[in-house]
């Protein structure tokens, strides 16, 4: 886990070699946005979720978007999509789900529990570069963000 | 309001020049893709929750995304939103808010609402063309849909 204080982009990610293909077409393709990498479920709770009562430093932290793997050591993706959704604040985060799982019951999971997208990690390398250029362009470029100040 | 079967896209919005042309931008950058228009915010609701028991011919009709206005006559664009993010069956739709506000509380309100994505209409037009055929795009060809089958 690096230790940025105020990501753009978080993505949660087990697999080295597809954090460094997403990291690097992510950097590509919005140029200056920083990106966390965590490696497991338990990383991810605890980045969003620490032992603090201090809401105004949870704030701080949250990314403009979070790209979220499913098969995850420690804590899987589902049951971290469900903290995010359940949290009055992180659920105003985008989640997006990169899974290399397109089964039904993974896709209906995880609409049910509010994720905001959900894309199948392609399996050609040229593919899988465009797509995830893609995902961060489309969130961070059109998609409209809550602002910054403080949430009611 | 056209008679589409099991549209593609729904797209509610009661300014006839901006549905006009999403609907060009739209068929411009997915064709093939069938659009329904529905003027309002009853028209919506009456769609998505006719007054019959048949979840089947409910299911039938569902498109793979809801592009939204949030100013609408009759019934307005946020208890649309809420109304398909309660029903077990559409909350599955990913919704997409197309609107001219980019006002803090707009905004939160869909966020906190399970919206899947948020877009601030451009004032102009190549501008609105562009983002809404990236949009399109975006939620047809990289957005995993849930499939056709029976939903348990």
């Amino acid at each position: 886990m690096s230790s940025y204080n105020d990501p753009d982009i978080v993505l949660v990610e087990d697999n080295l070699n597809d954090a460094e293909l997403a990291i690097r077409a992510l950097s590509k393709g919005n140029p200056g946005k920083s990106i966390l990498h965590l490696l497991d479920g338990e990383e991810a709770l605890n980045y969003f979720f620490p032992k603090t009562n201090d809401t105004e430093q949870v704030r701080d932290k949250l990314p403009r978007i979070i790209l979220l793997d499913l098969k995850l050591p420690k804590v899987d993706g589902f049951e971290v999509l469900q903290a995010l959704k359940k949290n009055n604040i992180t659920k105003l985060i985008p989640v997006i789900i990169l899974s290399s799982s397109a089964e039904q019951k993974d896709v209906l999971y995880c609409y049910s529990h509010s994720v905001n997208s959900y894309i199948v990690k392609p399996v050609d390398f040229d593919s899988f570069s465009d797509t995830i250029a893609s995902v961060g362009k489309y969130w961070l470029s059109f998609n409209q963000p809550i602002q910054d100040e403080p949430i009611v």
